[in-house]
């Protein structure tokens, strides 16, 4: 089964990249409040990756068999080592990695407290819907930044191959008993609306990063732009939580 | 600070060995019973690397600070590279991976539940304690072992670096507070004997790998000579608490 497309509508093609996204690191990062907000982006990405660790980690006690477990576990390590690869990069533009994650641990760890799964299935629609849509978002700024770092968040949103499994299993289960379907449409609202309430606070606190997203400092970013990213990621949700047969 | 030595004294030097230290896993899985050992010992391996993950993920979640969090989720990254490698080779060998860590889940998943960690401390204790004892029995096997099976044990037996950041920070802790020491000390001995009582209900369960281990099957191996290596392995344990600062 394939995985139902990300919001592919990427706002900027790099190709015709004008401005920042035709700069290398070197020459963007001169712009100290360019800098401040790619730290921001590389901090807030980190701590996610390592925060999905975590979680998938803990999901794969929930796992039923021991082939489930193992396949967990699997994605849990491709996450640690994006998280790796962002953390060497703020090593290497003489940034502290834990000085650039904290500002958003306090977000990402309320998110996760209050959204704790109830059981394996439950864990599978979270890891898949916050996964899908943290991944559009990040793709989404990427055509905004400059190369070098434009190279490393696409590569870090590299599938897991999360997506198909989690898809499989959760269509499997309604497909055995459709009541499960209520349950976790549910569950996915719940999830976005945490997510939402919790981006809002990060974008509150964090200036550069959120001058960077509404047009400050990157350029092609303005508001009613915000505004149409925002409708690109809930429309692709809703298709994938078609895709899972669950109404969004 | 250097971790204390394994336990050294390999009862085989592969280089002179004979039987079927000296045969490749081609010639020597021709008996079936050695085979079927041999299958088991990469069972229990894997499903200890997967625990070890899991745990070290767990123990992730109490780490005091950010840099901690990702030190130990780098090494439970590092355990489960060790559980595909041998899941690799079981199926390489034609033998499904969870059928043979299956018989292995009950005692391992036992004795987890039985020693969960308390706190942060419990847990690097645990994790250095439960690691060593295992790698020792790993190693004096393996001198038992075919040529390709001796190889891959031995290098998903490699350091993960837990050892001496363990150390450091238990050494530490009791530094600061002495009477740490007298409750990691209890501890250490509580997680010994679970450890032992577990181990004997597997041996008392498998008949091929205990055959082995008693010399049914792999040369070298008799009563007397377990006694040895049982005894090598708790000189080496008791080193171990000293250099962390714990009477054993």
């Amino acid at each position: 089964m394939e995985t139902p497309d990300h919001a592919t509508e990427t706002p900027a093609d790099p190709a015709e990249a004008t401005g920042i996204a035709a700069q290398n690191w070197a020459t963007a990062a001169a712009d100290p409040q360019y800098r401040a907000a790619v730290v921001d982006l590389l901090g807030a990405l980190a701590y996610g990756e390592l925060a999905a660790f975590e979680r998938l980690a803990e999901d794969a006690k929930l796992a039923p068999t021991l082939g489930d477990k193992a396949e967990l576990a699997k994605m849990a390590a491709a996450e640690f080592h994006h998280f790796e690869q962002l953390s060497d990069r703020l090593t290497a533009v003489e940034e502290d990695p834990t000085a650039a994650m904290e500002p958003f641990a306090k977000a990402l760890d309320d998110f996760h407290r209050q959204t704790a799964p109830s059981d394996w299935l439950e864990g599978l629609v979270k890891a898949y819907v916050g996964d899908s849509i943290a991944s559009d978002f990040y793709r989404e700024v990427a055509a905004r930044l400059d190369t070098d770092t434009r190279a490393l968040v696409l590569s870090v949103l590299d599938d897991t191959g999360h997506g198909n499994f989690a898809v499989e299993k959760v269509r499997a289960a309604i497909e055995a008993d459709p009541r499960v379907g209520g349950r976790l449409a549910l569950w996915a609202r719940r999830l976005m609306g945490e997510a939402l309430s919790q981006a809002q606070r990060v974008v509150a606190d964090r200036d550069a990063l959120s001058t960077m997203l509404v047009g400050g400092v990157a350029d092609g970013f303005d508001l009613a732009e915000v505004g149409r990213m925002f409708s690109r990621i809930t429309e692709a949700h809703t298709k994938r939580m078609a895709a899972l047969g669950l109404a969004a």
